[in-house]
């Protein structure tokens, strides 16, 4: 996690929510009456945000004190008490909502790529995101897929190549594409390539692909035909796979299954807060 | 839509997913190799984003042609081809994941609102969203729950005052907050008041709150309480509401039920695009 | 105050006035060298501008001491040294003028603004201010009216409905454009209707306008109307006045006068510093 | 005049003041609608601000065609037409307050310079302003002041040296403050020195400073010791000079007089519009 | 490339450059004087820049007409004219000072490249690039490489790993510390260790690092050493090489050398423009 | 220098080199491990950038404990430890390329600046840099070049005015053009003309220019024309000059030598580091 952008990150968040004041607190509050931000969980699930709350609170109340019962990633009870902010009340309100969103969102696709995992039930293959995140929220999101226990792909179309069908029928074959790419690209940069029969999956072989994605097929194939796969090639199972059919994948031997739902359709962990004056 | 603010938030998210370079799509196509991109929907919903597809693509590619045929907030059919983007294909391929994320999500709001407003099925109430927004995005989500049909609650702290259970603690009394309250903002900033129970709304009533929120309160509290409440105040349910138990509040003759759902826990429209190259 | 925001405005404020460096006292000071800046009132007015010079200095200088003698909205008089802040001399004279320029604008507004409700007498009627501010500078002017003892019409133009006269010759009507926007905007935002005629202002009633402004409407003919206005609809007069005719508006009952000129026309506060070395 | 800083700024500005979207303009026009905003002198001045009307409007609506009746730094009369922009009825009205608060202040500015330059009436001694801009806005106010016939003072901090008298004190005398400052800075740099004294002002000829600037001195001491100032060194007047006293100056055979009020108290050029449907 | 970047980062270096004007061409050419910018070579060398010219000039001058005789990567004659802009000439005057910093810049690191590559003189072994980027240059910088021939090492942190000596010695072995990272880090990103024996080199093999780095050994210990690198596994040669000693990594069979001096130490391509007025 | 500036370059370098994250650092350290980095140079040179490693490490690792042992402009020696960052081991390592990049080159040009100086070997005349800087770099690199015993020419086009060839050409004449730069500018702007002929230098005398360039003038001419030119009248070379031939000027009687090589091709001064762990 990079600090620097998340501070930067944070500011522009609360300027969006606060705008030019607060109307309610400044006028109910003073600017220096003490109080006390508690954050409760009302729902079980893995908690993620711990530098969205230091960081986001420091910025508004540079002398607050933040006590955070819990780490990145720690399973958190409905009921159970996780942090709470000591500081002045109208600076910790002004706070607050953009914190819970970001922290609720973190924890919910923390909790969700837990769920992946334990569905998944296997030693040998991992949960992983995608590029489905949020605009403007991909360090975040990706940050709370690993807090769940997933792996991150790509972080963008920066940080590795992705071979599709329409590189591939561009280029004129997937032999074609995959040396195209490598003759542009560094040696730091892997190379995966999407197949959907067996004959595209022995052609990336060939090709020398880094990585193999089996694109919207069956357990079955996959199955099949990952015993053709030599060893250094790393697999990845992806499309049509959900919370509901990913147990059927366990045993295909796949190295990774990528999910877009993990930061596509997120339901946000249900955190609260109570708040003390004095 | 503040046409300005979104082209520069396309540019941020943009940069965000490029980075440096489509290491991919660079290497494979030429700059100046054409194709279109073609955006499919995979489910029935409602359409939202027609801007971020015009912006976002005329920023990648200022010379390309765009053809919507559906407009914001339309309903469109699984199977539909709404909408396709003719230009520079490695250009258009660069930002074709950052606009998918944002109209999918975009349209999933739009689509879930829609249908909440169709579970209430009320002539006189209203469906509202929050600001359990994602930070850096509340512009279009909350312009999404309007093409779903919904309204639009306050955009931040900035543009309306709600007075909580800590206001009210801290100022000694809802009259107290409301007067305090009063007294520092503009004249053209509206007061809610969250209320408990009877006798808080109608110190809310007699404070000349603009609104009143019954917060966790049950149908039939409410369908009780608002015979109380005179013409010009405006009446708010929030809290515990769902798409679940959301037709239980149709007869309660509430004028606005705001839902955090809408846009804390969204299930992005799935869209699929097809890509043809020359 | 977003003071987040105020931060980074000071920010953008010294580098545009400083730049690459500071030719004169980079080359006369050593960096260490310890220093006063004292600030003299140079005329009586109202103060405004406290967060100004304690975020502006601290920029600057982190451990610089600041010792205000007043507080926001305080009267100074001529001759009083109303603040102090002793730090590295070469770092405090890198943002004496932009804090002068600032503060000596906004101590300026304030001071204008209650000399308008002192003219204005009035224990019924607030004078408020309008969008009539200096690019950019529209959260501190606004600040300062409150300072001087006035009310903020709207932010700007997304926080209130102001329907003018060529909104309601294309919408047809003052029912019409009400309605419109009505529909279309949420229920904590407020329409104001600008009514030139006592049957526009019979008709914007009647649209359950939230507030109605007299547009260049003379005492008598506001006095004589006002009496038509039911409860619960706030007036306005706007258009035409100033400090000179202002008390003329005093037996009206109108419930705000908002003035332009608190902040397009704005005679800085005289205030001047003095430098000790060492 | 930077147009691309002029450019970024104007963005910002908009944004500040149309936030997420124009409530009254959206909900009350379609986007399509056509209209035109006439530009009306409601006074006698100096016109300034072409590159404010053009870039901001292109920035809102890039088809609108402007015609612009005057140039920079052309009187206009009360009442004159000087401007007109048709376009998109919404996007204008969107940036009409920016713009006008903009062009308003900027004329005020040349008006004001103007008259300043015609009070004093010389043919040699020209009318300067200082560093006393409104944060933000020095680029445009210094622009200002050439369009209305004055003279540009140094930008900041970064463009030449001013040694005052916490300057002298510190180093020990004139002599040595220039030494100093001349052994660290280009010999681009011009240095001025504000002398109180026929003394100092002597030692500053010694000390071969480029500028002397008589500092809060009366026409008569000017006019005596300007003699004794040999060619090549400018001189300055400045301090306590307003339009009321300017005359006194016309004689003293002083280069430039600076006026910090002619950008600290500046009242804004009458300015009206008017709107056209269709 | 991502040319949305590069257009907010020439933004940024003209407005580095202009400030709030061009003196000195401002005040002599008017604003519609047109004129043409050629750009010649002044020594033989690899051309790199062609967006940086594009997109530059047509930030200054929408309308102004480029013509570019070369392309990217392309070999560049002492005394050839390579490119011309016609426009504006107050405009192409603002720009060109930036413009050839960069092109200069970025040609004299192709050049460089291209040195490197014909000294090295191999079918097999590239040469790379480091992160000793200029700060804020590094997409332009790494691009430039490419136009030399060379290839692009990771671009920042956040692409790739690179496993030395410090992260051996905590993690407690070349093992650990591959496999602690191996556990943290997606399927997309490759581990590179950096060895200085032997010993090391076996380990990094059997920790299954996908790229070996011989960190300062000789071309005879990588002859010897590289024979036991199995297939599959990249290597990579970096530290005290330079053109002077490069060639001697001829034959090793590394399949990378990567130098810091393509970008840390650049010599300009000398590039001169001569202007046409009219 | 304008720390405020550097502060908010240095979080934009720091991001462009970090990203989302330190790969590396993040996974085999943990946030809380102590360590120490410790700047060895390993050539001879003149020591630049001490506020890049305070602000910079600062940023990083707030609580960080900075030790240096040179000043700036100091000279170091190879084999030289000359400071030493002790903090959090995981936040200096991402910072430590950065500064690194920014030391090295800014003492790279330091160096180049003192060797320069060095050579002419001259009481009288200064060696000046010219606008040849790396873009977005401008303000460190001047401080560089005075770090090592240089002048700074003018910063950019905004704080003073260059007469170039296509300026007189256009203006009819230096005299011409002269007159209508001073019509335009401030009384603290500096006018200097490019000369290439006794003709055009003694005209650019009569036209009072503040500062005569000899463009590609060899010594003998220069120390020919320059009896004629008056005192108060600054003279410069530049043009063809560099650190082979610039002892040839010594006796020209020039008053500044200004060299682009100091910016646009440096040598980096190298510059290694040692890491500590614990």
């Amino acid at each position: 996690m990079n600090k620097l952008k998340l501070r930067l990150q944070l500011e522009q968040f609360f300027i969006e929510d606060i705008g030019d004041r607060d109307l309610s607190s400044e006028s109910i509050f003073g600017e220096e009456e003490m109080g006390e931000i508690i954050f409760i969980a009302k729902a079980n699930g893995i908690f993620c945000g711990e530098d969205v709350i230091r960081i986001g609170f420091h910025l508004l109340d540079p002398d607050c004190v933040i006590d955070l019962k819990v780490k990145e990633g720690d399973r958190v009870e409905k009921g159970e008490i996780f942090a709470s902010v000591k500081g002045k009340v109208a600076s910790l309100l002004k706070g607050e909502r953009v914190v819970l969103n970001l922290i609720q969102r973190m924890s919910g696709i923390a909790t969700q790529t837990n769920e992946a995992v334990n569905i998944l039930n296997s030693q040998h293959t991992k949960i992983a995101d995608t590029r489905k995140t949020t605009p403007g929220l991909r360090m975040l999101e990706k940050h709370a897929v690993q807090c769940g226990g997933g792996a991150n792909h790509r972080f963008g179309l920066y940080d590795a190549v992705m071979i599709k069908d329409n590189h591939i029928s561009f280029a004129g074959s997937i032999t074609k594409a995959v040396e195209k790419a490598r003759s542009q690209i560094g040696h730091m940069v892997k190379i995966e390539v999407e197949v959907e029969t067996k004959e595209q999956m022995l052609e990336a072989i060939a090709a020398k692909a880094d990585v193999i994605m089996f694109d919207n097929r069956t357990p079955e194939e996959i199955k099949e035909w990952i015993g053709l796969v030599p060893e250094g090639i790393y697999t990845e199972a992806s499309g049509g796979i959900n919370l509901d059919n990913l147990a059927d994948y366990r045993d295909t031997g796949v190295d990774v299954i990528s999910l877009g739902a993990l930061t596509h359709t997120v339901k946000a962990l249900d955190i609260s807060v109570r708040v003390k004056i004095g």
